[in-house]
């Protein structure tokens, strides 16, 4: 019998093509004798699916494995929510991009079969735990499996800002931004603005800065353990937001301290056998020439 | 006698710096025998001046030469509305960066005695018109000495949009955005954002994305003569936004048309004779090592 | 009757799909009643061919128009060779890129026939003319379509040298080398070293440094009509390298001075009706994701 | 009584600023009471000294610590052969960076005094071990504590090869060269490759494809135990070479297999207290702006 009986799934909502595929991984699982357990939200796209319904922090405690249909940022948005229980995912590619879900729609019934029958690779990825203070006091948080960003929000605005390294000062920077990312993040908004790839088993975080204005700043990577902290300047025309994954959007206030360090839960993904990093890389970023 | 006799003078509004460079100016300009005129604004920061005051466009009917005490943002800002008239230019460096304001405030007497002497060199600038348009019908327009940028405004989000470079389809970019800049812009925001460093006397545009999706985009180069499309895309999540020379927000919808293209009217930048364009790089930039 | 009576053949020698082409090309012309001529290397490769046989120098007098079966590189040759004569220059790709070559072996009826009916595009190319000066004496000198490359030579060591354009000093560089490139060259190895793409049609050389040792060194684009001076700096480990094109190399000493500026003969370059610049660069560069 | 007896110590040859430093040096450990021991290039050029010569290797085996008075690239070379012996390596600045030798000249008897009264910071690095083997059988090896480069050698042009890291096929690569580097040699050349910056606690290794002919190849950084395969392609017309810091040329055929990996031996760098990577960042670099 497979060690994951109880299986929670996940649709991006308002996407009919991950309907459908929602509805086919339904029948597959059914079929084969698994309790398929349906996130809330997703499904109210479902009509007459018989199925037990549940949130998303109840499908944590109550699922051996989730599954998300849908794009990388339906994954982010599981992952975030999930990561505090140890239930691993495996993600079903119905988006754009493909680094964290990947298997197609078309190989559902074998992959996830392969999956279900122990065939699989298990990678253990970190997130990132943002928090803001004022004063001292706390004034907002969040998670992250990409990247938390600092910007100026609404306009198209330098702000300013002193970066600490583990209490070390780095720099005083003036940019339209910083991008803190784990490994799994570099291959997404950091790396369109100017970061490395860091292969997903790498304990390091990245700092990018965004179109800085001193030419010399550079992507820096640190330690996976690194405490960072980032107090906001005194000078700024507009408020600077912090963000995490491009969700939750937090606004601060001159000489607010926001501070990102790894997040102690990891989150567990699913991979096919056949899934290799760099090959995903030359596909994606097409190395191939 | 000087060919500039009637000098006009606008200074960084709330700015006491500024504010005292701009009384010793006036000072400076009196004794000489010069006819100053204030712009209404900066007269507001000059109790007891006893000089005549209007508007910034009357400034340009009247004056022979407008001297603009400020950052390179306040030069930019009485470009934009100067242009229009043949009135040249001077700059004294009350902000950060000064690649337009060449003159520091110790040296006011000195340097502008030598332009009103006939001791300078006057360098022709050129400046973007851009206009939008919804289904044909003009929504907004603005005019650029620095850069015209396609941006999403309130987030942190991808937009997406269609580019055409004098009827010819370039790409579909996705990115958090797109800088078109004259090469007096390509100093100052486009460079931030990786663009090269043109010749204030190149007669060229250069297109550059912001943080682009794809990693081969790079910064193009066309003629000054380029006519710019850019048509926003069906599927922004966010509302992109046209800013000039970072001021002037538009908000488009999707499927407006942005246009841009070179004004009619060129700017007449004076410097005194021992500028040096490359020597500022090396100031501004670091290059000395 | 054509405007192109007498058509000069070069291939790029020791390739057998470039002879097929060639032969393929020779057929065709002969049975249309052209007058072929054959450059005397390419001649080689074609056994019993019956044509007429001359150096590529006696080509450029002769023809009315020269076919170039190959690659950019061969085309590039053609170029150098041939830019003194005012014959123009149509390529046929038989190589790996192909910015200057437009044509594919599989259409040489079909599109040579429309160019040969005056169904064409003439674009104009300037080269570079490259000269080395030791003590005020000539050492050498060249020619270039795409670029000139000041480098180490031998060994991966940092070079230094002065920069001077239209004899203002631009700075003291310490690099692997210098690209100087015409827009023809800006999407060939300039812009691998992070150089701007330029619209074929525009007037401007650009400058790029290689992995220099200043960070904030950044491309510098300048008008056509510069003017650039090289000198050799008095510190070098190696003796600094100068290459046109990827060719013909010249060894400096120190204090060599190295000039370059706009050849005053151009190129003229044939291309199909449909081509389009950037249809190639989306092709070539992956933009279309 | 100091945990360091005896002193080794090593002069950048041919300089005259350094034996300075090195006469000083000795002077003042000799009247502290240290034995002294030269290395027997560095001896000579010391007339009269009196103390103990040996060669690099012997002062490996017989010092508590030695110091390197010279440049980044004097204690590169130590390193590259002190690593395998346990003693630690101090640094004193006579060239033009420093990024590893961080005591100033006239500082040598307050910093030199504090780290022999115990007052200082130890850290640890680690070196690359190259090997390349042709048809199974070794031809050559070298150590690294920079990074390990890959180049065309003579000419400037691309070479072509194919990457492995940890068995996988990452690539096939055409550029300039490849940077494989240390966070040590991150803040070298393989910065001004396009690398990112990488805290020298970090334990990974960071890829850097020098002027890729694929725009999209970017700086990849994966866990320092990972292992490096190079296969050399079969078409390249140069020889590709390897060298080590810089040094230490291997000429590569085709189909010959360089091997990289982390040196089972580390090396142990001492530094003064007040040591602070960031600080060194800012002021090498010019980041306070």
């Amino acid at each position: 019998m497979s060690e994951f009986q109880n299986i929670g799934l996940i649709g991006r909502t308002e996407s009919e093509s991950a309907v459908i595929s929602l509805k086919r991984l339904m029948v597959f699982l059914e079929r084969e004798g698994y309790t398929v357990i349906l996130e809330e939200n997703s499904a109210n796209d479902l009509a007459g699916h018989g199925a037990r319904v549940c949130s998303k922090d109840k499908l944590g405690e109550l699922c051996d494995l989730v599954i998300v249909v849908g794009g990388d940022g339906s994954l982010l948005a599981a992952a975030r929510t999930l990561a505090k229980f140890s239930v691993p995912l495996l993600g079903i590619n119905r988006g754009r991009l493909g680094f964290l879900t990947d298997i197609t729609p078309d190989e559902i019934e074998q992959k996830v079969g392969d999956v279900l029958a122990g065939k699989y690779m298990a990678e253990s990825r970190f997130l990132l735990d943002m928090s803001v203070t004022r004063d001292g006091k706390p004034t907002g948080k969040g998670s992250a499996l990409n990247d938390v960003v600092i910007h100026p929000g609404e306009f198209i605005r330098m702000i300013e800002f002193d970066l600490f390294i583990d209490g070390q000062f780095v720099y005083t920077l003036r940019a339209d931004g910083l991008i803190i990312s784990t490994p799994t993040g570099s291959t997404a908004y950091a790396l369109s603005g100017g970061g490395p790839i860091m292969h997903p088993k790498l304990d390091a975080i990245v700092v990018v800065p965004l179109n800085p204005h001193i030419l010399s700043s550079r992507p820096i990577v640190v330690e996976g353990s690194s405490e960072f902290k980032i107090v906001i300047g005194r000078h700024n025309v507009a408020n600077p937001h912090v963000t995490c994954d491009g969700h939750d959007q937090l606004i601060t206030q001159p000489g607010d301290v926001v501070r990102i360090h790894k997040k102690p839960h990891r989150l567990t993904l699913i991979h096919p056998l056949d899934h290799n990093f760099y090959e995903t890389c030359r596909s994606k970023l097409g190395w191939a020439g």
